[in-house]
């Protein structure tokens, strides 16, 4: 395993560092978040070291991600909430804080405090297509 | 495959909705969203109908996800974007719209004008094991 010894979830993998983990395989681990956004807060984290999603493998990532079904099950049985949100943020960007790949599992209930806006917008003539091709290369 | 002629996404699935499809395997497609918040915003859907990610089971999670590395990887390429979001809403006050299971990827670029809160709270003592104890009856 090819762990970072200055990353925190690294170190929480390690069982270095303490965590409330509710989810313990091969491919990752599952732990409550310290600093919430709601009750409940829950991160997935692969147990290999990977900065952004794009440095994980195919496998690695089927391998942690079969788990998030289960995991939000869980989630929303044990808190009661309504519904779900599963963000992961790639660079600061996107608001990564720590440079190891984390799927949050955020319970949302009425009146809660995380939000996002929703600025759709829409593609001049064309343009679509030609994103969508660029993005086929690079497949 | 247990389609629903009601659910946009099943029709896109099935060929009956024209879309910008850029990825198409045996779990799942992937298509640019046509109110992108971003240019490039594109969706990952399973083949298979599922409201939510609580209706899908391991082994559709996995063969579905197992294409999110390298579909961030080539949106982020043919974008040219800094970071990216993975967001998936689960239940309308999670902000989901269409009752298929649909991944996020939300190409971030300076300026840009999809932003979410972080309202991070902290845990009472004792509280955080509670919870964790919670899920993991559930899991």
């Amino acid at each position: 395993m090819n762990a970072d010894q200055e990353c925190i979830f690294c170190r929480i993998v390690a069982g270095e560092v303490p965590a409330d983990k509710v989810l313990d395989d091969e491919a990752g681990i599952a732990f409550l978040d310290i600093g919430p956004v709601a009750e409940g807060h829950t991160l997935l984290i692969p147990r290999k070291h990977a900065e952004t999603l794009a440095d994980m493998s195919e496998e690695d990532a089927a391998g942690l991600l079969r788990n998030l079904p289960r995991l939000g099950r869980a989630v929303q049985s044990a808190t009661g909430c309504e519904g779900v949100n599963v963000l992961q943020n790639n660079g600061s960007i996107a608001g990564q804080l720590v440079p190891h790949v984390h799927f949050h599992i955020i319970p949302r209930s009425p009146g809660d405090e995380f939000h996002f806006n929703w600025p759709a917008g829409a593609y001049t003539e064309g343009r679509i297509d030609e994103l969508a091709a660029a993005i086929r290369e690079h497949l």
